[in-house]
């Protein structure tokens, strides 16, 4: 499985609408991306407005769907001029449970 | 929820026994934690032997279980002498899925 962390700063004064944002956006990710097993929102608490997007998928093919799905490309032009900086991320491969 | 990432570096050639022994530590803690909701190693895929643990608790008492658990205690001897530092912890708050 394929683990990501995206690393988000939003511009002062936007967390709110960010993070409404967010919610459908995750929403929509949970209800119609059978390959996503994870699209969690982490808020820094020791950061003002700083998130860390967890992203966990099956495998090449169900990220390249996400990428590439019509909610995504609905929301990114709504989230994207919210954000303070580009985003910065990293992979991962994510440990299978059974060893 | 809380949301939790654990940076673990591990000495060289202890990666393969810390994925094992924490393979077990993972079943342990989704099988008898219900305050759990994610427990998943990220295996970085640009550092050697550079891990990040990301954990989801439903609220502080579902961590406080998680950390006296008999699990926990069996485990923490087999993984720390595995370890190149301490571990560096990470406390956010994760954003509810409707807002």
């Amino acid at each position: 499985m394929i683990g990501m962390m995206v690393e988000l700063t939003v511009t002062p004064g936007n967390a709110a609408t960010f993070e409404r944002l967010f919610a459908a956006q995750a929403a929509a990710v949970r209800a119609s991306e059978p390959g996503n097993r994870l699209y969690e929102l982490f808020r820094s608490r020791t950061l003002a407005d700083s998130y860390t997007l967890i992203e966990i998928y099956e495998d090449e093919a169900a990220l390249a769907a996400h990428r590439a799905s019509s909610h995504m490309a609905a929301n990114r032009p709504l989230t994207a001029p919210l954000l303070a900086a580009p985003p910065v991320m990293h992979m991962f491969d994510v440990l299978p449970h059974a060893l």
